[in-house]
């Protein structure tokens, strides 16, 4: 296993102060999953009347887990939830094992805290194909529900860390006509422990009264603006989950036409895909990819992800080399619509290359300085068209080799 | 620009005796387009009654000259032909000014040659988006023309390389029923010139009789299961180039179904695609991807792709860590069917996963062992179908990072 010492150049100062949602509450314990001396289990417990969403990775071999959730999330119910996370164990490709160790722990849960088993979500991440000692997790229920505590998020946050080399954690308060209410989330993801693939977990909570079908829609349109436009390095992986609970238990009623709602939820969300990214395996630097004037937003996107994904363009951007030749590169093999001759190259607002060519403005040594800042954006105007994406994405450094190569399992 | 001194672990051991075809000959010289002390420039002239086939980039970005070919290579015609290559630029992503420079070569080999210009095919590849010195290269036209030798197709093969650890050719001679033919070619690939994308381009000739259209069918075919079917690191040239040419020579007539010719074919185009992979930057393993019990064939090359474009599994590789879950997770990813319990994972002939899950037959050590080899074959079954694909590539090192990022431009 990789052994990650050093925090993030790239991580915020301090982990934020998470208000207290009302109707959650959190505790977490060491269970000895993988790890010793830290904790690596988490369970969230949310009152009755609460409803609940949830995205999920779209990969084909995804885990045991994922599918319970996913069987789970789309019905409506009066009764609490409970979510509960290991980390040191991701339970992925362990066959019918798997299925019946998230069974057990749904089961034992539900015991525990009194709820339905179908009001049970769980998620796991760590190593892969590996069976899951789940026995170990059900021996802590009862401590876990012993100590649960509305302001232990920050602790449950840490709990479900794998090699993150921070805990990510964002929060609002949006003042409604009809009150103010809170949100809080935390994240983990991009760190790596062998043989796993960097999974990113999202557990978002808000004190809103939102029907369940308002907070998916929500969740899932502000999701792809967000989580899905971030890239570390193309991988997918088979255990990533996002769920969101609203209590109601500040009686303020939130509908997706609440705009203020809405803008606070999507830049909370922004908040912590930008942290999982600036935790990317070696990261150094924080790209955005911007392009414009796509023939649409899918061919936007297809170009924007091209560069973001490109082994050559993320090189370029370690070594601090303003080289635009690699970004036509990258936007002629996406597959979208260009022409050469119509393209604009950015970085921030310097104008690179224009008219199928670099531009007569342009000097190396412009470009050279903008390279040394941490914050790096890219912008490409196609030329054709209207469409629109901005992707999120870090550097491709010999951390990168070192955290997933430089080991042996 | 990135300093390239060893000659790649997975190269050959010695450049092939290529046999003289008849019909074409070959010079070579140093034009001074970029490099100093080194030939850059080649000039391959074929009889006339020659056929000539291609296969270009898909890049939506490609550069004039392969727009150039691509507008010139699909007409029948009785005159020879006159290849012009030169290294240290690849006069790719320079505008007008671009199209310019393949005009003035083109126009210059042609009064040269005493060829029509429309019988004249150039490639260029180096820096891009740096205007070509196309005049150097015109005043080297006498000279090459005063040289030009069938038995210099070596040296040809030197003059193309960029930043190529070695030079890669390959042979076949074939007895058919109408008498011998012969074949051979060269390849210049992912080597890196700062700042240009690892170009790929193959020059093939035989001295068979084989109808433009013919020819053209055999070369579009054979190329989808050869070049088309290798990845490095997943970032496509905007120069990459295919010609080959068939003199007629031999007097003997070829044609699609000759599959003696076809085959030696084949082989030859995979040998080529082989040893462009092999001198990949920075590759220490060469890595066979094969995938069957897909849906169909394009699902089959949809995981294979993803699995040999996969950064954690390339990593993994250079790690010689037999991470099947990596595997597992880029099928998954990939976009095509599977399902996580009828996936059979093997290194080899080594069954690692079955059923969903590790096979119970796996020892880790047997696994460990297989990946210490530097030829390593990868083998899904999706247990779907009757698709197959198979994909090769190279591991992802510290070699990688240090060619692309340690350098500033």
């Amino acid at each position: 296993m990789a052994s990650i010492t050093s925090v993030s150049p790239l991580a915020p100062k301090s982990f934020p102060d998470l208000p207290v949602i009302e109707g959650v509450r959190f505790a977490s314990a060491a269970a000895g999953v993988r790890y010793a001396g830290r904790t690596d289990v988490m369970l969230a417990l949310l009152a009755p009347g609460s409803t609940m969403a949830g995205v999920f990775t779209r990969s084909k071999t995804r885990s045991s887990c994922v599918r319970d959730c996913q069987s789970k999330i789309g019905t409506d119910s009066d009764e609490g939830a409970a979510i509960l996370v290991n980390s040191g164990n991701s339970n992925a490709f362990t066959g019918a094992a798997g299925d019946g160790s998230v069974d057990a722990i749904c089961k034992a849960v539900a015991q525990t805290t009194g709820l339905p088993q179908s009001r049970v979500f769980t998620s796991s991440t760590g190593v892969i194909g590996e069976r899951l000692p789940h026995q170990r997790i059900i021996d802590k229920l009862g401590d876990l529900h012993g100590a649960l505590d509305a302001g232990k998020a920050h602790e449950a946050a840490r709990a479900i860390m794998t090699t993150d080399t921070f805990p990510k954690g964002a929060a609002a308060t949006i003042a409604l006509p009809g009150g103010t209410v809170k949100i809080a989330g935390f994240a983990k993801g991009s760190g790596m422990i062998a043989p796993d693939m960097a999974t990113m977990l999202v557990y978002i909570f808000t004190d809103a009264s939102i029907a369940r079908a308002d907070l998916q829609s929500m969740v899932s349109a502000i999701n792809d603006r967000s989580f899905n436009c971030i890239t570390v390095d193309s991988d997918t992986s088979t255990s990533d989950t996002l769920l969101m609970g609203a209590t109601g238990a500040s009686g303020v009623p939130v509908t997706p036409r609440d705009t203020a709602f809405a803008e606070a939820l999507e830049t909370l969300f922004l908040d912590l895909a930008h942290q999982v990214v600036k935790d990317g395996e070696g990261a150094t630097k924080f790209v955005t990819v911007t392009v414009t004037g796509a023939a649409s937003n899918a061919d936007a996107r297809l170009h924007a992800m091209s560069i973001a994904n490109s082994p050559l363009v993320k090189t370029a951007i370690a070594g601090e080399d303003p080289n635009w030749g690699r970004i036509v590169m990258a936007i002629g093999k996406s597959g979208a619509d260009a022409d050469r001759d119509r393209l604009t190259i950015r970085f921030g607002d310097l104008v690179v290359a224009e008219n199928g060519w670099i531009s007569p403005s342009y000097k190396e040594e412009d470009g050279a300085a903008l390279m040394k800042k941490q914050d790096i954006t890219i912008r490409a105007d196609i030329g054709l068209g209207a469409g629109a994406a901005t992707i999120w994405t870090c550097d491709l450094t010999h951390g990168y080799i070192s955290i997933n190569a430089d080991y042996r399992s």
